[in-house]
């Protein structure tokens, strides 16, 4: 049930992400990277759950030579995550399979340096040792200079910046990365993701909600935002993230495992953010007294020709017979109820008028441009 | 994962339902009832497809005769429904298993003849066939008197119509009944069955959301509904009801049976629908950087302490570390990011001090409390 993805498949050592690839789930040690047994043990305990790929944190030299110890003990692929510290870029290479960088991040440090030549420093670096990159933007720290231009409601600023990211990235000629964009809101990272995959589809997506804290309520938000993505062929990696204490982390591959398969097994379970909002059509299910067949393809119709108006807060009932079509469409704005060769149209308690099953969908219309007009 | 259920069981024929029995899952018949062949090969359709108990309406004399028929040539479990026709319940008595009736349409013949003389009556011919019946209140037509009287917003007018029918028929001495709520919108449905339930504990419940509509739509508002019921132990017995044709009634039990499946294996999956209102606390999922292993701790004090405020809408971010607490807190009501030793407390950009992770509680309170005075 996912549809195919129209992303670019490039690869992290061994394991290919994008386009036909299987979909690969990914997490991150949260165990401090100088406690080298506390690490290695966290990263196998991710493997163990099915982890493709393991992140690891290095923000000082220290976390560099524990990092070293660590690649020596597991063959698990692993990314290196450079928040401020993209400097250590040509330090860990050698020693990682993957380096994910944030581009809020890199006017900290070298502020007179421009942006470009710290993506160039970090693009070499990852060409130099065979890595794949992660252009990684996230809402909670976009380069002000973007808050500034795009502001800071909306996810135009974050989708920008990653934007123009991708196209540094290709103006150096490298093409092994993939792009996250990160919110602690599930609808922005829908919206974000949606708008940068319009933009940019052959780019790999990593897709994540940041921060989405405590279960359960950090795994619904990711499922609101992975299951919106996933089953519109958005995503190419996925990341959960869920504020559990270390040797719970496995959870967090787990979830996202959960999510992929239903997602791909067609079950779509998570109500989309805005689902209470806008046109609601109603439709009885049908049953002996129905008196004209006509009514179920008269329902999914309704539903097709006032499509136009599906931003209004209307409610158009549907309803297939004399017994419970009257009582039934009276709370709706607008209301259909069949009988053998007619359709009774009401607005609210009041008829409309007695129309065929030819003429009835014109008549709707006219009546549903009629209370668009006055809301 | 369905919590124990206490309503008591009854029986429909061979058919338990309530307390400890596995929850049954029923449809209803789609076809013309005195169109005998559809007929049968619907009630065949739907108990291939896993039903229970399959529902028929007859409203005429015709359709009694059919269903005659119809019952000599099927084992199925089968209920009847009446809904303005209740005057028939002793003539198909004898050729079904349960009566379904609706006190919404009790008032329709017959109008100086109590109410309480219509339900004996139905209650007799159940009491005399050894029936099961179901009291079906729909809030598209409930009763005009109690609309009147508790008005046809919320669901005060359903709920009370259901339990003033429940007193009538337990007057009587008839236990084998259970009752249903329905309503188009699954968060009435939810409420309806919840304050039902509180007051009647002891009574089998039905669930439906009626008129539900055209998949996807159809099946995401009942599992809204069927989710957030059964997984407070409420519900008995359920009915999804889809706009579809015919041939895929089947439909119908295959999402029922999906549903309850993923409750009872704990896959709570559906946003409530109020998810994404009230208090949010965002927290992130922990990384080498956290510098004190309290933060994970942190973050669930943090929530227990502020559910007090759940209901108004602020944010609250507890990040783990210096790299990303401090930005990323900015956008929250209140921020708390969390160092070695201390904790440092924001209101939203604003730093407001700097405590330990002892006395930082107590100053969050202060600083909600702060802000709801001002709201």
């Amino acid at each position: 049930m996912i549809p195919p993805r129209r992303s670019r498949t490039i690869r992290i050592r061994d394991l290919a992400v994008g386009g036909e690839a299987p979909i690969a789930v990914q997490s991150m040690a949260a165990t401090p990277t100088r406690d080298i047994e506390a690490t290695v043990r966290q990263v196998e305990l991710l493997e163990a759950a099915g982890a493709d790929l393991v992140r690891i944190a290095v923000d000082s030299e220290a976390d560099v030579e524990a990092l070293a110890i660590v690649r020596g003990r597991t063959r698990a692929l692993l990314s290196v995550d450079l928040q401020e510290n993209y400097r250590l870029a040509a330090t860990v290479a050698p020693l990682v399979d993957k380096i994910r960088y944030n581009p809020g991040h890199l006017h900290h440090h070298e502020k007179s340096k421009p942006v470009r030549e710290k993506v160039a420093m970090i693009v070499g670096a990852a060409r130099e040792h065979g890595l794949a990159l992660r252009i990684g933007v996230n809402a909670g720290s976009v380069a002000p200079e973007y808050k500034d231009r795009f502001g800071a409601e909306g996810v135009e600023a974050i989708v920008r910046s990653a934007l123009d990211h991708c196209a540094m990235v290709d103006e150096l000629g490298f093409t092994d990365y993939v792009v996250s964009i990160k919110d602690s809101d599930p609808r922005l990272v829908v919206d974000a993701n949606v708008a940068f995959a319009e933009a940019r589809p052959d780019v790999p997506l990593h897709l994540g909600v940041t921060e989405a804290g405590m279960p359960p309520d950090g795994v619904i938000k990711t499922r609101i935002a992975f299951e919106q993505l996933l089953s519109r062929g958005i995503g190419d990696t996925l990341r959960v993230s869920l504020t559990v204490p270390f040797d719970d982390k496995g959870q967090e591959i787990e979830v996202g495992r959960a999510i992929l398969a239903d997602v791909e097994a067609g079950r779509f379970r998570s109500v989309p953010p805005n689902f209470f909002d806008g046109l609601n059509i109603i439709a009885c299910p049908s049953c002996s007294r129905v008196e004209n067949t006509r009514f179920i393809d008269l329902a999914q119709e309704v539903k097709e020709v006032t499509a136009y108006a599906e931003d209004h807060d209307f409610t158009i009932a549907v309803m297939g017979c004399r017994v419970n079509g009257p009582g039934e469409t009276d709370d709706a704005d607008l209301g259909l109820w069949c009988g053998p060769n007619h359709v009774n149209l009401k607005r609210g308690e009041e008829s409309v008028g007695t129309y065929t099953y030819d003429e009835i969908l014109p008549k709707l219309r006219e009546e549903l441009d009629r209370l668009i007009a006055k809301s």
